[in-house]
């Protein structure tokens, strides 16, 4: 572990860009991990979700859009930025990597202009980049469902047996429905993180760089069957067909090289052209290499708005309501397995607004001196649906229980309490597939913040939970992917896990100095008390679930 | 209808003393109804819930007390205050009539002085009067209730088959238990209301005169079988056996003359000795000839913290849930039937605090244009349990169906629905079982605060309610009582119902000029859509009262 590269000098840097639903965050860092500068820039026009740039018709509710000149720039911008600040310099950035939020996706020609971005799609909205949130294809989600449950398609079992509503595919069938004449105009369906590298590195459409962790998650590619075959889609819809013939290019797995950078960009970037750019990777699953973890069985929670609970396994285990085993989609040679709550953080802040409070002080310090139970409130989490092991959106939340003597932080904690409730359901069903859960490693903004919310996860687990000090974990990860792709003669690293380790276990600040990890204990007496609690919680799912509210 | 005591020009006056949880209100009217002045004024000790006076061992927390001379001199203090105001002589008050929490109950001597007021006693928690709303029964309601299912005792069918926890021998079995040697020195049990009245009309305890609304609705007293028997009390506790000894008196409605003021209180209260006094009734039970409804099949909804439903019917049906089937109960030649709401007002209340708004005016506004449905929310009003038809106190709230789009009105609106749903269960049973409700009235505060209540009720139901425009609807109830406690012969009415129509039915301001009803409209349209929201509300019933947290 305390190899040449981690001890010797070196002067090589990697460039991680971060690309968030509000901002892209550029890291700098060098081989050793240590942290030269970061910068967070916000995109202009931010999330979409009102009018078109320039038009004044109201966009439909379930409508989030993105400006894909927004991604270069914005980058470009955090890049110079970071430069500027004197951490490093830009000729020694020897790789580049990128994690993007997914499925955002477009409609592009084969040079790569974003079909919005042609005067006569400008006004078009299904002609602009969908963000993964955009939720316009509910019927377009349920049909495949439907058609892929009753054509018995093998790739469905490694989705849990059923897709989301925010991947690659219903989106494209959300145009061809409502906007024919876009779906006819476009050359090339793809992931805006793919677009975006393929800007970085140039070149021919019929070589654009696909990330097999975006493709293999959001669009039920496999390495060995490939995508939906075209009779499925032409049993979807006459014209899908041919989608497959609308999606030219070759995948190229996180870690490895997509291309080097091209002349122009590196030109916009400060950069020097010919550094080697890493394929694209989800955002959440960035954060696994970010949180230092190369080793299989380990549950790596990125949490913040929503969370994604991600695993390596040696193993490949078809997980009834496990959103995802990808072959390779996380690091090379293990099968990713992808999990998530719909909505941790954001449900905190929902009730915090909801409830009246500014902040989350006095409701977290009220909290904390309620015993586990929250004298009687009991909370089912799904305030954004149930991700897994339900796969169902339409799924609500509820407070059960109350009663007038019951104050703001009896919600909060049993909010607080029904969140980890479910991420013990997920373990559980991981568990009795036969995917094994050693360890638990959390990551992302939400374990700094919240300390109380860990060390219930930790009781209701029974298990102690590492809090990865690094507090921009995907960044690191997609510069560690940056890293790889740069090689071994340039790195000295030979394999994935040699570069996780030097560069994310332990993590230093911007002074080298070592950043402890935080392990939470669970305390005992409280996890007896869990077990109760978690059983009733079950039970509370379940009622709900059969509950005609529900739908 | 308008009778001569309704247009000629009378000065005969009664005094209507309505004896609240915190405050009496006195409220002198002349025989039109016309009120000629009100006061309220606060008891010195509140309710006595942390310590009792000059003691400071804390109280535990189901307890609530009062203290016997709050009652005395706070309504000393508001007679006066009326009187003073010139809107009347005190010669001419002719009747007075009392209406009181229930069951607020008190141990006292035969001179009737509270057990709490002698000096060995004082320091003794259960020697001071029980509020209604003390919850330190808990045990002991049960065990009566199995005792009573054991010995298939006729009376239970008459409660609906359970008694509740707020009930006079709950308390008194409270005592015998945790406080032996005050129920040995107790030579007289009884309802506060009662012992109040004693202290107006004085003389000896074998006369006292003890309301049968009080006795028939909360000491399963019947005027055919009277208490229940001594076996029964005996196989509750040995020592119990003697518990009717201790309970001297006879029985008078309200609306009989329970005895002549005497003339120590006559001096107290600045008034003539010898006005006859009404006996005692139950607070909520006044405001049914306090809203004007004389006749039968009307559902008087007496709203507030929380809600009591009665109606006077001319057949006795017993009929399971409803807690209170009594004869001559509420108006005599009736049955009076009493169901009720367990949190209406404290439940708004509740939620208004707890999600920290300081008024309803920002949330009344906005859950006003939310559709009916709360879009999506539902909730179930069990926030201090459910009273009608259910009967039980330990059941709880719960909202369900939210999301992370519902604002803080959303809630609002939802609990205001189901509100609106349990007075329809109400209503069901009640016309299931036979007992039809053919008009609805609604008095008390909280119909003229709260407009998109009453509309969402009227909606709810698919059927008018009137608003009487009375805002001291018991009081009014009371002082008519008084008035037919004073007898034919000097008021000129010849039935309860001609007084209750000529004093209440219209309702005069001050200046005499009659106060419009509000009568609310439903709205068809609302009233469908409600339809398939109540048979929700009813299947969400279903499954929390099976569900393990409900417990």
């Amino acid at each position: 572990m305390k190899s040449s590269s981690a001890t010797a000098k070196t002067t090589p840097l990697a460039i991680g860009l971060d690309f968030g639903t509000a901002s892209v965050r550029a890291l700098l860092v060098d081989l050793t991990g240590r942290e030269r500068g970061s910068a967070v820039v916000n995109y202009r026009h931010g999330q979409i979700t009102k009018t078109l740039p320039g038009d004044d018709r109201p966009l439909p509710p379930d409508f989030a859009l993105q400006h894909p000149g927004d991604w270069l720039e914005s980058s470009a911008r955090a890049v110079r930025r970071v430069l500027r600040a004197g951490g490093g310099d830009a000729h020694d950035v020897i790789g580049i990597g990128v994690d993007f939020t997914s499925c955002t996706m477009l409609p592009a020609l084969r040079d790569g202009t974003p079909l919005c971005q042609l005067d006569r799609f400008a006004r078009e909205k299904h002609a602009w980049p969908k963000l993964w949130k955009h939720h316009g294809a509910k019927s377009q989600t349920e049909r495949i469902n439907q058609l892929a449950k009753s054509r018995k398609e093998a790739w469905l079992a490694r989705y849990g047996g059923i897709i989301g509503l925010e991947w690659f595919f219903p989106k494209v069938l959300e145009v061809l429905e409502t906007a024919p004449h876009v779906y006819a105009a476009t050359e090339v369906w793809l992931e805006a993180g793919d677009w975006f590298v393929w800007q970085l590195v140039g070149g021919d459409a019929g070589r654009l760089p696909r990330s097999t962790c975006q493709a293999g998650y959001k669009a039920m590619w496999n390495r060995t069957d490939g995508y939906p075959s075209r009779a499925f889609f032409k049993a979807l819809h006459p014209k899908m067909a041919d989608v497959l013939d609308r999606m030219p290019g070759h995948l190229v797995a996180p870690g490895q090289c997509a291309g080097e950078l091209c002349e122009s960009v590196a030109r916009k970037f400060g950069l020097r052209p010919g550094i080697p750019v890493s394929a694209a990777i989800i955002d959440a699953h960035a954060g696994v290499p970010g949180a230092g973890v190369a080793e299989p069985d380990t549950l790596v929670m990125v949490m913040g708005t929503s969370s994604c609970h991600m695993l390596n396994a040696k193993q490949e285990i078809l997980v009834p309501g496990v959103a995802g085993v990808v072959a390779d989609g996380i690091l090379p040679g293990y099968f990713g397995y992808e999990t998530g709550q719909a909505a941790v953080g954001d449900a905190f802040d929902w009730l915090r607004n909801t409830l009246g409070h500014r902040d989350f002080g006095k409701l977290t310090k009220q909290a904390h001196s309620v015993l586990p139970g929250a004298e009687g409130v009991r909370c089912v989490d799904w305030f954004n649906g149930c991700r897994t092991p339900l796969m169902d959106g339409t799924l609500r939340g509820a407070f059960t229980g109350l009663a007038l003597h019951h104050g703001p932080h009896h919600l909060y904690r049993a909010l607080l309490e029904a969140s980890a409730f479910g991420l013990r359901w997920i373990v559980e069903v991981m568990e009795e597939a036969g995917v094994p859960v050693k360890r638990f490693v959390a990551t992302g903004g939400l374990p700094h913040h919240n300390p109380l919310l860990m060390q219930i996860y930790a009781d209701v687990l029974g298990r102690p939970i590492t809090v990865h000090p690094s507090k921009q974990g995907p960044a690191l990860g997609a510069a560690i992917l940056g890293v790889l792709a740069a090689g071994p003669r340039t790195t000295g690293f030979h394999s994935a896990a040699a570069a996780v380790r030097a560069m994310a276990r332990p993590v230093r600040d911007a002074n080298g100095d070592v950043l402890q990890a935080l392990v939470v204990q669970p305390n005992r007496g409280a996890n007896r008390q869990y077990q109760q609690l978690y059983a009733e919680y079950r039970d509370l799912t379940a009622v709900l679930r059969s509950d005609p509210q529900a739908d």
